[in-house]
């Protein structure tokens, strides 16, 4: 437990505050002290405190959105108010101002060598493609479900998830460590099974269980895993905390990829004024806390984030953060086969498709089911 | 990683569902289905997975709180769908559903034996008040900060916090471990000023460091703040992760009190027909991982819950839930001394004060606003 080394700068974020602009100076100044040293600024001593430790700050400007009167506040803060850690960065971010009304964080700008303190994703677009050898064509994914089925159901699924073409096969995230499907057991029989069924065609796939559990036993499992041949792992960083996710990202005795599923997470998104934006939390701290792929429910399915909002997560999964690589916005939630059309138009190539139940539901052919989504989106 | 072992029955959780009867019924259903198996119900195998593990609509009632038009939905799952672990268990409260609109926790109910697979606090209120020896009157708490000080300088206020007579002395919850004032210096500082202040008096002084962290560091900073002589550990678990607390309170070679602070958390509660109840949030849930005090910002301090928003925490923290401790409210957020008699009629002594700045503001001798603080409290 060494002390952090200094990390010399400051970084930059974009708030939305809600009001007019007297209403947003007075909560751009207290969203400084809030965040930062959280008390009024005439108790602190002169100095290095309020003139560097505090938030400052940088530029206030009239939102053009749509919606209630806002103004978009930059502020920096010191480098070192976060130790290096993104427990603290969050906390720097969102922590106290999570608890009012009207304070948006839009988005991280400038790292000045923050970012870079952070590995981020170990694989990233590229990476996975590689991993894959699928250098140009959309992803393919699918979950295995629904929770209440045997391993030995689960696995077989998997195993016609595999023979069928799916590149990554993920647990759903509700599968635990439940007495009908232990985690061990499950693991074990799904990586077989996928194994198998990958090796006539000599496909790489990826079989990714989800590792989302109490904090002491997430790296066991993560390792077990590993041992028996997952190629991959989900986990829910909304249940397990963000640098849970950074931890098995930066595992080198690990080095699989990552997937991060929403859940738990939706409260940050749900209020327009409040929270945390989509950019930001489905794009950009994934990314920074080591997601290869973020997973998000596609506009039109069993959810309701609109077209703009699946945008910004594209976009935080791509646009420029220090020298972090861009990752696979994965769309999913309900996606059927007959949308993948739309899917391709909308977000292109640099994207991973998640489609769970249409491919038992669309026929009782699995494996055809699942060739049917590979050639839609090789069609492209 | 053996599996979960089985836990017979049911859990019952209420939700507050907006729209008229027939929205409200279809968002139950949906719920049943996106917080267990996450897929149709057309695609089920019929028997266990449809008739036990979906969850079951109880009861549908029209609400009779104000605002939008909503019901309240009573909803059962299967013990066995949470696998005996607080991520599952919280994904199955509000994982996916917290990605769609309308959707609030209110509270959980009779839990048929899983309330009791957990914990829950160690301490509660009878043993925080049996360690501090304080058997009757409200406990009294403060923070050393702001952040940027050295941990010289932290410890000087702590020793002053200290002779005042403040029963327990927290971090501030952005003291993480930043180069001002690394964890190992600021704990060893404080705990040892703590102790020499309070040993005069013959008092028990809890100092309380915060070990919010990188999920790897979380218990080696705990045990390195025992072995140096800290009396309570304060944590931030929507930071962190609920079970990263839970683990804390659980630990037999730890065995110290835990404050829970609620940092990042806060989207959960500021949309009113989303998110989760403050009675389940800062109360229920907080209790189940292990806390034996929750921070929570009291109504006209710098934060905006409302009165009723601080009373449905102080149910939380003590209406019965399996058999759990409860445990002490502690409201801070901007509190200041004169405020103490209208605070003590609102809580009652059931209930930790956090005052901070005010101690510092309230004059130059901050040992003498100690005890004003304490007189205040104790003329009650």
């Amino acid at each position: 437990m060494p002390p952090s080394k200094e990390i010399s700068g400051r970084f930059f974020v974009r708030y939305r505050l809600t009001g007019d602009e007297s209403e947003a100076r007075a909560k751009a100044a207290d969203l400084c002290l809030e965040q930062t040293v959280e008390c009024p600024a005439d108790i602190l001593p002169k100095g290095f405190i309020p003139d560097e430790v505090v938030g400052r700050l940088e530029s206030l400007q009239k939102s053009s959105a749509p919606g209630a009167p806002a103004y978009e506040a930059l502020v920096s803060f010191l480098n070192d108010t976060t130790g290096g850690e993104i427990t603290q960065l969050c906390n720097i971010l969102y922590g106290n101002i999570s608890l009012k009304k009207g304070f948006r964080l839009s988005r991280l700008e400038d790292g000045s060598g923050l970012w870079g303190r952070f590995k981020g994703p170990r694989f990233g677009c590229d990476g996975l493609r590689a991993l894959l050898g699928q250098p140009h064509r959309p992803l393919l994914s699918t979950a295995v479900k629904p929770m209440g089925l045997s391993a030995v159901e689960l696995a077989g699924l998997a195993g016609r998830f595999a023979a069928g073409g799916i590149d990554v096969i993920k647990d759903d995230h509700g599968l635990a460590n439940q007495p009908f499907a232990s985690f061990v057991e499950r693991a074990e029989r799904c990586a077989e099974a996928v194994r198998k069924a990958a090796a006539p065609a000599g496909r790489t796939i990826l079989y990714a269980p989800n590792v989302t559990a109490p904090a002491a036993e997430v790296h066991e499992r993560a390792h077990f895993a590993k041992q028996v041949g997952a190629g991959a792992l989900l986990i829910c960083p909304g249940l397990t905390g963000l640098d849970t996710m950074r931890a098995l990202a930066d595992d080198d005795s690990l080095a699989l990829p990552i997937l991060a599923h929403p859940a738990f997470l939706g409260s940050f998104v749900t209020s327009p004024g409040n929270g945390i934006s989509h950019f930001a939390l489905f794009g950009q701290l994934m990314r920074l806390a080591g997601a290869d792929a973020t997973i998000f429910p596609h506009f039109g399915g069993r959810f309701g984030f609109s077209l703009d909002e699946c945008r910004e997560v594209v976009d935080g999964c791509q646009d420029a953060l220090g020298n972090l690589k861009s990752i696979f916005p994965t769309p999913g939630g309900g996606m059927s086969l007959r949308r993948l059309p739309e899917l391709l138009a909308f977000y292109g190539n640099e994207v991973m498709f998640l489609v769970g139940a249409d491919l038992v539901r669309n026929g009782p052919d699995i494996e055809k089911n699942c060739e049917l989504f590979r050639e839609l989106v090789e069609r492209n």
